[in-house]
């Protein structure tokens, strides 16, 4: 049975018989004056044997997720339940009064805490969070908490990864012979409005109660996903549209005196753009997200772009008679023919092998081919860079 | 009767009588040490029957909005009223004196917590906050607190966008059947400073006590409305001014040698405002502000007025040997028949048909159209936009 | 008389004869034990009288002063001064002992608190501070506390801003017929280093205690100034800069294809100062700075000029065949009619009005009209925004 | 003696005889139990005679200063000493037990505080840190602590500024007559480690005891200069390479088109290095950083450097037909016999003063004095403001 | 034996009998209630003799460099063992009852502190943290901690620096012949989910006591090594690209007009850079990065290229009746001769030396001559970079 199903088992059943607060004064006499209660004997009348203690886990709300520290930060609240022997009473003697709520000061508690945390080790719950203790000697403790875990985090994948973090509970002093942790619920109990954060979403979750040396754990898992919109709008979408706008510089005749100040700017927008891209990529060396890989072959193909633009000024102004290289000569007459047979319904009959090829109509032909060839890699990098990214 | 309302009616009649400490000191013995008053013990004299609590909220000030963690931050303070079947005296027994502040630690409160809450749970107030208490049991707590609740934030019309935030107060140990919270305000107390948010104002805010299982909730609900004046001055704006300059790329011929440096120079000023967009816009990838929609619909536009622009950097330079596209030169016969229509009054006669389309006049005529063009899909979009947003 | 005359006073004359550490413990001894000391009892023997309060208040230093949150983050003590009808004892019995220091936890102390704070509600002071109880009676305590106060800041004179922002301080708990709020000082002790904070200067303060309802208050008014060297340097120097740079966009003639690259790049560094420009200036929708309105106008005047230049970039690459507008061929005329009055010693002759007007020496007249035009608008813009901002 | 050599004396010779945990037992006793001591009273036989407090302090770290809220924020540890009259014993009746090592909370303590700090006052060291007493009543305390500190920091000299910092301890509530605080250290401990921090080191040190009015101070001096190599090659150099770039534009000539493009691009790199600069600068208006005042002479002399350039650009653009301003023509024609005179062994011997003067030589001629003038502006300005900053 | 192994050894021998609660109950009581247990107390029958506290260090996480401040944060638990003399007991006489578990404020403690922290000196551990005592006296602690600690990080290397940072643990109050601090371990335990952090990797680490004058120490040594990639791809490489495409500039040809706008754009980028890359790079004063040596390298030669390019213009536009200077003539025909050297076998024959050189031919030897220069100081500069940071 669910702790929460108890508790309301406990609540619709458990009241029938009207009870005064004298009987409650002379319950809680009898229980911690008389009876001698002690919070730091462990409740058990049998010592040897371990206690067991029961953990399901509310999760509220993701706050954080940070990939330089490798840190999860959620919010939430544990039910913890138990049976402290010491703690138990004939609800008949007391006027049918069977429970009774309990600052989690005034009685014995398992010093449950997160292995995998990030902050000081501090107790679960404050002064103010009362148990529920049933006549039976059950106990139930909803601490309410902020839980830093550490998380590994790969961003390989990046804006479209995957996340699977682990909240693992042990009692931090004691061995598993003392206190033995389980959890019966199947997975993490989330909230409704849980759907409705930000960046990320909860895929699935699961817990698991395990038994390490004499280390007694229980580790709840979540997977988280993030919500790519932002990214892919924000930092993927204006570094394609970059990439495009660099490529058609090729488009540009080389002897406008255009093209130049127009490669420049676009390699300026590149820069300018990284400057917010850098802020929005997770910044870590762990595991380069693909993304930024992607930008890297961007950047690289447009400072060749660059280079091979300013070398082509050069080449273009070039007087006539300086004759042209015989490389570019040939991808030029081979270029031409080409034009003449796609077009050869028109007049013109001249051989194109024999007049001459001059500087300016070299750099288009190879402009020509390098606007092709640029464009096919573009589109393969792409890609494949979606394929990995998405599969 | 208002719990304020409550105090003042106390304060006002109730104190006619001399009293003296002794008189003050002689109360608090017989209260706690002779009643023997605990403060674990719910103050009924029926325990079977709910405690009722009734809670009402002033709101002072709103802290802080986070589209990312979906997390509303609000100062103000509750003020949460109760009957102590425990803590009641005659007055006259005590030369007249009908009240008492107490620490609140020094009698029994319930345990009132956010439900939807943020950071850990701690009790309300502080050890420093006193509780009024009345000689006829009546107990008024008065604890000022942050708030930080969970709260669904939709910023798709940003910057017009309203939100409806809920702060859910619960009683986080007991169920309905010990204590039940009621509130008989009708909405939260606004104070009278409040209006001066910078960011946000208040519309509207409400007050709902519900019973949700065994679980008894009061829900204050505001409504809150963004500013958007200097969204739209700083973001909206400049973006708009942007496009505009975009599209007059089409005013300058294609001959100058200036058109790509213009162009081109205004996708980089895209970039450059991206930087402070994307600070300043919800970073959310939950449900993407219409405003971002726009901005990337003119990114998208800028580009390609870009690769148009180099396209036709292409074309203006062809030698008038080869021939104009048939479609450019059909374009270019229809627009000057609709000038030499248009100027009809001019002695110029020729038949505009026979004379020869060369390369240049074919540009112009196609920049003409896509100026006008663009400049239609401009006001369309941005008139879309905003009739979305503004409704 | 002040607190700190009062101290002073006492201190100087109080102490003459010897007393040993028995002494201060038998009159401890006598205070608290035997007399039964109880600190929640307001220390009257007249409980129906209120018990009057001075306090006044120590600025040392401004923290922070937030638009947004339209608050105000102040350091600085508080001296709290009362008399306890129960802490008096006659020194010649204590060997002439006329003073005690006690910490503040072991005296009744009033709960004063800030009616507009921002954070959760805390006692005033730590355990640690020791309140000075002199043998009549008379306390005096001094917290040393940070203050987060709600304040109305209007930044519409921004950098020019001059704010008023109250601390206002209550008594919680209690109403005014229990504590009566006083203060005695003209204003806020200024602390003598308080000049050198970088950001605002202190220009006045005052106190005054008001009865309010059944509320007692006090509330201590301090009015500050921006020093605004660091923004006219940073914010508005650039900007007047940046606009007259716009402005001589028409000194570059139109055909040179220089001036579009010109007039794009300087709105570019427009783009590029809102990015510093919009970190500095306050954030806040509530009421617009007129320096933000400023920069506005800027931009939308930087914007015009750029529409004007691409449009005079078409125009002037018109063949002369096609006919000047009559408007810019007026315009043209009579410019060119004044330069020549203004020229009349030359031997230039001929009637300017039968040369035929060019394209280009019609935008040249256009441009000079526009020129001074935009002059004139820059100058009055700027007058116009500093009068109203520094007066 | 200094402290901790007290320290190390007693510890090397005050241990010879074997004491077992009994004998502590017994002594606490004696001391607390059976003679009642009172932590609240000022242990001095004589109370009518201040007690002396000995302070000395060991920095260990200079985490923050903050130009703005004009604060100093240190880590280092105090060493505090005194005489308890209450707690001395023989250690022959205690088998030579001759110190104890006490909770600084079992014990009384001066209520050392720091006069000119930030943040709320608390109690120095925790309930921890433990007191060292010997045998012969002196007590040593040695608690650890973040000082936030008021301090006057005037950035006039950054980034080659020295500030002057205080730090004063005061008895917070007691006058000089209770408690009088002295030092008898000459100037702060510094710890060896402290050389290492990035940005400020210290140069010296010193310290004083005080007595001002009532008031008892010890005062600490530490004098910090900032280390300059980050900000001059973070933003002194970029800016002096700029101002230089700047100046190199009356090198290009008028009328090649590219001088526009040239200058409003350096002045754009103006805006972006500004963006940088801002950020590290101390944004203060309390006194103008000389570097601010540099930062702001290059911008007026870029800004004119383009705005002349714009009127170049229309004067070498007229036809030869308009006639050269009189004075430009003058300032040509001196030029051209400079440049005559001094290759009077060439060829040319036709009189410079007969051929006509074009626009174009005019403008050159301008530059060519323009270009001496701005390179002697910026070496002037660079010199002064480095003479004003490093003397 | 190390603690944890003992840990694991009495857990597995230990509890063979069955025990219930009231043995630990009468435990309890004989230990705390009977025998007067103090924790003030050092637990040693002898206080002659130094308690020996054996430290050893469990890291778990790196949270923070911060190369500012010099500072190191981790987070890990200590396991502290020592024997308490006094908390010893026979299991046979309770059943076998061989441990207990007690919250740490229960028993003596050893004040072990971190010497090189940064924050205030607090306790280890908290309230809620449990010991583990043994019957023979044997305590294990183990508190789970952040440490700040201050680190001496010398930046020269970044980012393939690798830091060397202690935690140096002392008792705070106790010389070394009260307690004596040792370690068993050899170096540090590192948990297994370290290396996951994503800038920086856990190279070695070790572990040694030192005992300093009367102070006992123990020193735990941490190398951390930064994972280099981020910065590799988001600072260095884009550098690298940028003074590539700055040497490119030299194959513009200095008349085509477009040069000047390319090379100041290049240098607008690097303006740009910088704005990242003085975010990431640490901003220290201490010792310079080679990477910011490397970087105001290229913007030197960046500088040095703009400005030989202005020049260069105004060079390149001299008529050809302007005498090419001497220096250059002899460039030009120094490279002329080359050229035709390597290509003799053209037909082309006349000498090179009688045909006069023009101011293009000239500017056009000087720029292959540049071009030239600086790729080879590029490579240069780049290798010894690369050589004294990566070895």
């Amino acid at each position: 049975m669910k702790p929460t199903q108890l508790w309301i088992f406990f609540s619709l059943f458990g009241t029938a018989i009207l009870q005064s607060n004298t009987d409650v004064q002379s319950l809680l006499t009898q229980l911690f004056t008389t009876n001698n209660y002690n919070t730091l004997i462990r409740p058990s009348t049998n010592q040897s044997a371990p206690k067991e203690i029961d953990i399901s886990f509310n999760l509220y709300g993701i706050t954080d997720v940070d990939e330089i520290e490798q840190k999860l930060t959620t919010t939430g609240w544990l039910v913890i339940t138990w049976k402290d022997d010491l703690l138990t009473w004939t609800p008949a003697s007391y006027n049918g009064l069977d429970k009774l709520y309990l600052p989690q000061g005034n009685v014995w508690k398992p010093d449950v805490s997160l292995q995998n945390g990030f902050s000081e080790l501090e107790e679960l719950g404050s002064k103010f969070i009362q148990v529920y203790v049933h006549s039976s000697g059950y106990i139930m403790w909803r601490p309410f908490q902020v839980f830093e875990t550490k998380c590994d985090l790969d961003s390989k994948y990046f804006p479209f990864d995957e996340q699977k973090c682990h909240l693992i509970f042990v009692s931090w002093s004691h061995s598993s012979e003392d206190i033995s942790l389980t959890q019966t619920s199947n997975g993490i109990d989330l909230s409704d409005e849980l759907e409705s954060h930000g960046e990320w979403k909860i895929t699935s979750s699961s817990a698991t109660s395990e038994l390490e040396g004499v280390i007694s754990k229980v580790k709840f898992t979540i997977v988280i996903k993030r919500k790519p919109l932002y990214m892919i709008m924000n930092i993927i979408l204006p570094i394609i549209l970059l990439a495009l706008l660099d490529i058609f510089t090729f488009k540009i005749p080389a002897d406008t005196g255009e093209r130049l100040g127009y490669t420049i700017t676009v390699w300026l927008s590149f820069a300018v753009f990284l400057t917010i891209v850098s802020d929005s990529l997770p910044q870590t060396s762990e595991s380069v997200p693909i993304v930024s890989v992607y930008i890297i072959i961007q950047l690289f193909m447009g400072t060749l772009v660059v280079l091979i633009s300013t070398v082509e000024a050069g080449l273009v102004a070039n007087p006539d008679s300086v004759p042209v290289y015989k490389m570019l000569r040939f991808l030029a007459l081979r270029l031409r023919r080409n034009n003449v047979k796609s077009s050869e319904d028109t007049v013109m009959k001249i051989d194109p092998e024999i007049s001459e090829v001059t500087w300016k109509e070299a750099i288009t032909a190879v402009d020509t081919c390098l606007f092709l060839i640029c464009m096919g890699i573009f589109f393969i990098t792409t890609l494949i860079c979606f394929l990995i990214v998405a599969l």
